[in-house]
């Protein structure tokens, strides 16, 4: 294959949990950011390499940014810490054709809130309880590969209401163990842009690791890519421009 | 309030169960048709009257479907004993505008199969296990009232993946003790009416006396009925209708 | 009917136009927000207000703000004048339950823009073409009462792409004289909250005058308002609320 | 490339204008069916063949049907005369996992209607006016390559309402010369199958000749395609099978 014909990945991750929690640093010896360009990277398709919160503007200065066909994002901690302009600049790349795959607490980060225009909020609970995700659309491509269900054994219960748009496709449903059910797969249109939300991935639990985990995020990210060539525009393209009139309607 | 504004409510029923088990009949005397019959008559802006499988014309002759604005329908054992042509009146009803709301298992029931254009099959398991619907979305009227969910103690289970149409709207996900879920309040449109799935309602146990669920199917009724007037337009009116030039655009 | 039933409307509008354009004043004496107050209250089920952005607190106060059940919103010259902090109240007093209404140019106001999470930018032209709103949710509350389609003599062009959301419901599709489409009756939910745009409202034609435009809004209103009562609901009541767990599942 | 690993498409057409009516002749030496198929083989990872009313079983025996990974439809004047039986099997196949392209007046086709569950009437007019299809969903991969729209020269107007149920993505738009507006692309999901409608494609214009139809029909060919593999499941699957508790919440 082509190497130019790769989807670029940056995958981004606030890397605090790793550095403070040893036993998050067991888990993801490479980070949660590494694992996960790890695994996309044995797919001869994707090119993924990893940015984080503390490097220069945040890991996202414009020559990665402009790289970047699919950007994915874990964060916990440290929403507020992320810049307001490279929130921004990832909201408007989103806009003009990035593809977005947010992870677990990012419901909360900063550019995923704006692309929703709610407040993204659910109820939750840290009991390491059992989830079982559902398939309600087996043939959308996230779907590719999976059962009927798969389960992650332990995870913190993000459960409903949660606060967002409707999504364009609502790709699972978790059972939880404790009474709460949760759309933990869904996926929306914003401008040129996809995105895609994905539940799993509480830091002190190895669900990266997990195979089906792996499938959904690499099913993901291809589905999330733009279109070859000429697919990113900007976003203020007809902003202020009046048109002409269509000939074929005035003679 | 005038009578004529009142909605006029059908409750469709087969009635078998309550003639051949006596658990059924202790539960619902005056029939599940009755006993939803009553609370609603019990608005005062709704009129509602029962009908029955083994009536003539199944309970559903021209004179009573013609002054119905919104349909209730419950079957389980009977679905093949539904009149073909009294199937396809319903259906074509719903097309020119009037409600229909379809309970429990009769998910495979024929003018409910008709309009959504799939198998409309379910996981299923009857061991009396406890429901609790999650509202998932707050700010539509037939969830007006509620809490953040209700529960049902015990019921058959039905769970994912139900193959059905996406729902328009989706208004409840249940959470089932043995480990499903269940997308079980659902809206669809189909020409001019409106479609309510709702599952609750195995026959055994005694659901359509619960506060909540007669306040789901209360609002049900109201979001399903057709706007006053001239609503119910016949669905051939522009097949095989050319029609003409609009003059504006032809000088 | 009991006046404390009836729905509290806050027409917003500029007032800008209506100040500095005399064909604009002579159009609308009483301000464009002064004839929708007007034909509303004519309803005897709401009550509107007016409301303009040289007021105090760009006629907004919380006094104003938590007593309207739905807002309208019609702004064009001045959308950056309008305060931030006014703003954001908007946003999160529409996400805790109260009906947005958002007319014409307003597509780039700043509660809208901050609901949607888009550009919510479109095409246009201004040449007084001829609009015809073709109704395509026959069945929807706001289509109540309206023919197929209707029509906007003279009007600014606004035209696809618009970088919206996909609509959770498309009511109006408009044709346009001079060739293009646009999606011109949209409806959303955030939160609690529904939001519908409406197109039609250049300041230089008399479009708030027309009947079957007065016709929308009314339905509008009625379709965007809150449920009674406990609707309002803070958005940050689950933020951070560990819930205890279920006790049917812990035994 | 593996030809195993090319998609299997059958373009199927009733194929009787083409004899009756030598414009038509003229305009497809090879029929609609062989036109589409052309173009299709051009591409690497499509393999097409054509499909006719008149043949043995409809053309669709089970070893073409099952060798069938994506079906485009065109008919017309003969929709009666597809046989009952093999209208069922597309229905079915297409819950199955079988993609589904429907085109211009296969809106009326016994299985399109049996998937969407409504009438699918139009309305209609034969003037051969000029028709521009604007791309409201620029994100979505059948809308990929296109600019902002396109044009169909000559074409027969449909024009809402279009009596189908809300589909789960809109790409296309219509602007007709003639005053109306039509939802002209359209996608659903139904059962495990995907659905694409295409409204150009009058007989008595070129228009499957034209570079920009061609690109969208390659385009939802891919889209419409069923993951490989294991995605073809009987959709009586889980039909009447009560399935086991799940142990993890009985103990």
């Amino acid at each position: 294959m082509n190497l130019n014909q790769q989807l670029r990945v940056t995958v981004w991750n606030e890397n605090r949990h790793e550095k403070q929690n040893p036993a998050v640093a067991s888990l993801y010896p490479l980070g949660i950011h590494g694992t996960i360009a790890n695994f996309l990277n044995a797919q001869s398709d994707l090119c993924a390499r990893a940015a984080t919160l503390d490097e220069a503007e945040n890991g996202l200065p414009n020559s990665v940014l402009n790289a970047t066909d699919v950007l994915m994002w874990w964060g916990h901690l440290a929403h507020q810490e992320v810049n307001d302009e490279i929130a921004e600049k990832v909201y408007r790349r989103v806009l003009e054709g990035m593809g977005l795959v947010v992870l677990h607490s990012a419901n909360s980060a900063k550019p995923f809130r704006k692309l929703m225009g709610t407040s993204c909020t659910a109820r939750w609970r840290e009991m390491g309880e059992k989830h079982r995700l559902w398939v309600v659309a087996p043939a959308h491509p996230i779907a590719d590969g999976l059962g009927d269900y798969f389960e992650i054994p332990h995870e913190e219960m993000y459960g409903e209401y949660f606060d967002i748009p409707t999504p364009d496709s609502l790709i699972f449903i978790s059972w939880v163990q404790g009474g709460e059910v949760f759309r933990s797969g869904c996926c929306w249109h914003r401008g040129r842009g996809k995105i895609f939300y994905f539940q799993p991935g509480h830091e002190t639990y190895p669900i990266y690791h997990q195979e089906d985990v792996q499938r959904v995020l690499t099913n993901a990210v291809r589905w999330a890519a733009p279109p070859p060539p000429n697919t990113f525009r900007p976003m203020t393209e007809f902003l202020h421009t009046p048109l002409p009139l269509d000939p074929v309607t005035t003679g």
